[in-house]
């Protein structure tokens, strides 16, 4: 499967938190100079005064300081945030005659703080979201195409909707409702069960009490999406970002710039990724109303081309998706391994659990695929066993 | 020109420092989790203590604390730093039963700081090597085989050596030995030099003593590289390293990840690319002893892989390559407009310079093409301007 690099940060992308005062778009590069610069003043000059010689030997302190004189930019003799350049430039360094100009004044302190730029830093760090990510070419549903294609489609019925499971001596049946409206039955031996558990738990079945508690523990979260069409990729051509997320406190939480067809004619911008309140919001919308606000506060950070360039929208909320009905889930304390999940992820029937909500990595493919191996793998370890004792 | 991304940090990436005393190399991620943690454990204890009070108002120390909780991961009572997953782990998440093995116990604040790790923290930032940058597909000379192809091979004189520059009262000539070692001269109404400073420096010319100060203030500077050629990919199979910079005080100084090809057959590695001292005594090595010395080095941070799949290697240090003599340039306080270089700079007479070295971004493409940008468009106006004038 062919793959490319993906981007979540990008030094170019915006950040714009209107609530918090900011009147226009800043750079994440701006941001990072600013509170990085003011972080590391501030502990240079209460390590200088003394005011942690308790937690700190002079080694530390010195090699403390001289860490935050590189990464902060600090003057050399006075300590203060200088802009070494990493903020950036409003004309760029070139030949002779054109050393650059810088961005603007530094702002204070109080201003950066108050900004709450520096909220979004600790993303990029997850351990789930840390550098260097990939795609598959083509989408993220180039991975199940190619399970599909390696499992064969004879195996493989579309279009059915589960409506009761059964544990039986001989094994398990699921009633169905085929592609044509028929209701159908299908037999076997054991069952993996792949639905998402908020929906299992409205099936009627005989799995048991403790199985029904732990598919209701489960429930549900939102998120909303839009794709912005652009007859021109003016992001990239007027400025200059390539990938990467914009962040900001509207209710379109993240703005998300495509990571492929760098300078094709035309491009797809994500115009609001968000959850929770503001995914349900959105979800209740009409795809026009969707579109209509999203592109009025996408307005606010990048200007008028954001509405002049605009060429079709498509929106979805997966809390209105049929037979998803949710985009992530809330999980209880403990995770997978919580109590009242113990009969679904260690089954004692015949009937397994899959799903990412079984994993350590709820809304990842990876946690899918894990908890599908963990399903299988006991299903195994259980078979040899009976074939071992000759059952 | 098809273009790819590609990457200089990466979160996977090692960092070992031996003669800070590191016994063996840690991932980017976890050192930027410590580094970033105790930062923020000593500023919010600092700020607590009423050090900074006044630095900072009572809503300023608020909003520090709420972004230091969050980028520091610290405990939200101890305010101590704590690892919340941004280390890494010998085991990744995965389903149930598998959360994880965290990489092991947060070393204390006088280790981190003596380790030297967070000294290439900074780097990312810069200007010029904040993400998102971009490389040809097939390496950077595509640019300039492409500006050959607009141009046309036909007015390129390839494997000629210039021998002499002589401004005259018509134009400039030339002189030089062409491929076939032949005495050659060449006449036209300009001149514009593109040849390093230092190597334009050694011909004979006519250009004036300002001219030949400002070429003699410009001094070569080394770097050196090595490819390391492998049978497998082991880097992306064995330590899940896709692209970016490992960075070592070895003299190695980085080693480099390819950004292309990912799961490919086999790879290249830059085994070191280094400048200065260290780049001079690679450059004065044989092939053999410089291989032999990189794969020695880069073994103590990569085991044994790093020799059992050797294939071969190619290695250049710019000191040694005739005609270039040089990497980059020293250039005198004031950059390329420093007073020195103003006769290069601003020709007034019939002979232009262009190079990386006469912009503010020595080193890279950009200075040389916006360099050369400079030169024609000073030409350009001064023709004009003698045009206007019936000359």
């Amino acid at each position: 499967m062919p793959i490319q690099v993906f981007t979540n940060t990008n030094a170019d992308a915006f950040i714009y938190n209107e609530a918090s005062g900011m009147t226009k778009p800043e750079r994440y590069r701006s941001a990072k100079s600013d509170v990085y610069g003011y972080v590391s003043e501030l502990l240079a000059k209460a390590s200088s005064q003394g005011a942690l010689d308790t937690e700190m030997t002079s080694d530390d302190k010195e090699r403390l300081l001289a860490f935050l004189k590189d990464w902060g930019q600090l003057d050399k003799t006075s300590l203060r945030y200088t802009d070494g350049g990493n903020r950036g430039f409003s004309e760029y360094p070139a030949a002779a005659g054109t050393p650059g100009i810088p961005l603007g004044p530094v702002p204070g302190l109080s201003e950066v703080f108050a900004s709450g730029v520096g909220r979004y830093f600790s993303f990029e760090f997850g351990f789930d979201q840390a550098m260097l990510m990939f795609q598959p070419v083509g989408g993220m549903d180039r991975i199940p195409a190619a399970l599909t294609a390696a499992i064969g489609t004879d195996k493989i019925r579309l279009g059915c909707q589960a409506t009761k499971i059964t544990e039986l001596p001989e094994g398990v049946t699921v009633e169905y409702t085929d592609a044509h409206g028929r209701a159908r039955t299908i037999g076997a031996d054991y069952l993996i069960a792949a639905m998402p558990p908020h929906l299992l738990a409205k099936l009627p079945h005989n799995l048991g009490p403790s199985v029904q508690t732990g598919l209701e523990a489960i429930t549900p979260a939102s998120a909303s999406k839009i794709g912005l069409e652009y007859k021109s990729r003016w992001w990239e051509t007027d400025y200059r970002i390539y990938g990467g997320i914009t962040e900001t406190d509207l209710d379109l939480t993240h703005v998300w710039h495509p990571s492929y067809d760098f300078h094709g004619e035309r491009g797809v911008l994500i115009g609001y990724y968000n959850y929770g309140a503001n995914a349900d919001m959105y979800g209740k919308m009409t795809p026009a109303e969707r579109e209509g606000r999203a592109i009025t506060l996408g307005e606010k950070i990048y200007g008028p081309k954001y509405r002049t360039e605009f060429a079709s929208s498509f929106s979805q909320s997966w809390r209105y998706i049929p037979h998803l009905e949710g985009a992530w889930h809330n999980i209880p304390d403990g995770g997978p391994d919580a109590p009242v999940l113990k009969p679904l992820a260690y089954p004692t029937g015949k009937t397994y659990f899959a799903g990412d909500w079984l994993s350590y990595l709820d809304a990842w493919q990876h946690g899918a695929i894990t908890s599908a191996r963990s399903a299988v793998t006991q299903l195994h370890k259980r078979q040899l066993s009976l074939n071992a004792s000759g059952s």
